[in-house]
Formats: C-alpha cells, sequence, structure tokens
C-alpha cells in the first residue's frame, strides 16, 4: 500500500461496508468520510470533481488517487493476499462471482430490500412498482444458484475464503429486509455463519 | 493456458465478442460452440448442469472447467498479458471500468439497443416501457462519463490499451443502434477509432 487509506462512504452502503470488511480481514486501518446519499452529498460539484466523476459512493482513496466500484476496491486492498488466489484460472473464477454479484444479484436483492425499508412501497414509482416482481423473481433465482453452488462447498471458490465471499456477504446477510426468505437457502445460511465465524469479521453495524 | 479453449456463445451477443476480441489481441485460438438466446438454448437442462447453472452465455470452457461471466473469462485469456496493468493501483482502476461497465453501462446502453432492435418498442411490457427512458437517461449519463474520462486520454487506464477499452468497446460501438448520439462524445468517438485501428483488431462480424 502506499499512501493513506480513506474510504469515503455512506455507512447505510453496504457496498461500502465490503472494503471496510475486506480491510479487517487484512488488518489495514481506513481513514472514514462520510457522505449522506439521500441528501445528495454525492453529487455536489466539489465531489464530482475531487473524489468521483460518477458521484457515487463508495470510493477508496489510496494517497492522492482514487478508486470507485467496491469491488474493485477490495480487490486493490486484497491484491497479493490470501484473499485473491494465485491461480489464474481461480482468480478468474473469484471475478466471476463478483461480476455476477454487481449484474444478478445487487441490483435485484438490494432494491428490493432497499425499495422495501428505505423508499417504502407506498411511495414507489409506477415503473418500481411495475419491476418490483421482477426483480424479486431474478433474486430468488440468485440465491437459489447460490444454494446449490454452496450445496458441498465451503466456500464460493476454491478452499479458502476469498473476495467472492466478503464481497456477496453484505447484501445476502440483510436479504431477509426485502422479504426474501433465507429459510429456503440451508447451504446459504450455513456459509453466512461461516463468514460471520471468521477471526477479524467486522459486524455490518461496527 | 491449460487445456483447449472452447467459447459457448451466441455471436449476437456482444458480450460474447469482448472474449473473442480479447483472444484476437493475445493471438489465442478460441473454439466456438453455438447457442441461440431466443429459442432457450441456454436454459436447458444439459445446458446448465454442464456448462452454466446460471443459464446464460458467454463461457469459456478451459479444458474440463468453464467460466461465465464475460468480463471474468477476458481477465482469465489475458493474465499475465500486457493487456492487465502490472501495478496494483491501475489492475484495480481497470477492474473499476469493468464493474462499472456492468453496472452502469450494459445494463443501460445494451438493453435500451436490444428492446428497440430485437424485441421493438411496439412489443415491450409495460415496465419496459416505463423503465426506457430511465435507461436511456442512464445510458446517456454513462457515455458523458466516459467522455469527460477520455478526454486528453488515450486509453481508460494507464497509457495502453487493457481489458478495460476492451470490454467497453462492444456495446459502446453500437450504442446508435439505441439511438444514442455517438456525435455528442467526440472523445468516445476518437477513443472508438483508436481501438478499431489497432493490429489485431477483430471486427464485431467476424
Amino acid at each position: 500500500m502506499t499512501g493513506k487509506l480513506v474510504l469515503h462512504e455512506d455507512p447505510r452502503s453496504l457496498n461500502c461496508y465490503k472494503i471496510r470488511l475486506t480491510a479487517a480481514h487484512l488488518d489495514l486501518t481506513l481513514e472514514r468520510r462520510f457522505y449522506d446519499i439521500m441528501k445528495g452529498e454525492t453529487r455536489t460539484p466539489e465531489f464530482l470533481a475531487n473524489v468521483n466523476a460518477n458521484g457515487r459512493i463508495p470510493v477508496l482513496q489510496v494517497g492522492d488517487r482514487f478508486i470507485p466500484e467496491s469491488n474493485a476496491a477490495s480487490h486493490y486492498l486484497a491484491d497479493g493476499s490470501a484473499l485473491i488466489p494465485g491461480d489464474p484460472f481461480d482468480h478468474a473464477d473469484m471475478l466471476r462471482w463478483m461480476f455476477w454479484e454487481q449484474y444478478n444479484h445487487e441490483p435485484n436483492i438490494a432494491t428490493v430490500r432497499a425499495w422495501l425499508t428505505i423508499i417504502g412501497v407506498d411511495a414507489l414509482s409506477e415503473a418500481q412498482r411495475l419491476m418490483l416482481p421482477v426483480k424479486r423473481e431474478a433474486g430468488e433465482a440468485a440465491l437459489a444458484l447460490m444454494d446449490r453452488h454452496l450445496a458441498g462447498r465451503t466456500w464460493f471458490v476454491g478452499d479458502s475464503m476469498s473476495l467472492a465471499d466478503i464481497c456477496l456477504f453484505p447484501y445476502t446477510s440483510v436479504a431477509e429486509g426485502g422479504r426474501f426468505e433465507l429459510g429456503r437457502y440451508p447451504a446459504v445460511g450455513a456459509w453466512l455463519e461461516r463468514v460471520v465465524a471468521q477471526p477479524n469479521h467486522l459486524p455490518i453495524s461496527a
């Protein structure tokens, strides 16, 4: 690591928590800088010019350079550690689950949860109301895929915990906020417990 | 590389083209196996059991192992090559653009294009009809972000072409099919021309 590490975040975003969880497993200290996304604090001219032109958190600052995108920032922190498999196939397979998380998991499971718990069903737009069952079905399919993959496996990739587990943990662990029933996915439930039982695990609320 | 490389693909999907473009730059030969996604050929019991439980292409087969997710498969092929920066920060920054592509670019630019050119406006569901302007606005924002980033830069990351450029090229190059006006984004247009002018470039139709 070169330069001080600063996490630009809204603690309510579990995409930010991914980076803090990665840092905890690596015994790295992050300075934390807080923004309220609901008040538009990541859309100010200063934020767009200096932190992330895409107007989103989390962003990891390394000295005077910035890495947006939670999974990319976690990859930077974990580079060279046991959280990233050394074997090229396993490395790519880990990235497979991380890309899948951003495309198939987060836009469904995290979004349904946000619509139900932050926005509220009554305040949804007409488009959101029509998308809700579509996203719920896709979220259930994502959990079912994880459950089949984890049956008989300890971790997503190889024989030890990797960034794939760290990046899939946060929104899976709170999926019931979106009324996804985790009891239907026993292998996912057992895997969540394994993640929580790891030395250095950091709770969401920490 | 260990084992024969087979690309399971539908040539109409530009996510598949990403992997073929990566292979072309690396002088690698891929055996191609074709599926018709519109006929459900990636949802058969055989495909789900043997190729990808997620029912999607592309999937890169390496000997008897399989890597779904276009950007992860490209990463496997390019591991150790000049298409992936050796510097850990630049590597993470490349991944940042690849995660951004899957979260902010493809679901908007590629989806709007698919809705207009493959499904057709008149056949859209009510939810899709309501989402169309939302996705169009997000797609324009993605192109604007790329344009600002590329102004004064030759490539997305560092001083040479990387997987970030290869993975962003396909759907950007055909964005006009979704009625995105590339003329409004001159730095994007110049970058598209640079990608096409590279030795070993593979056209979409190849």
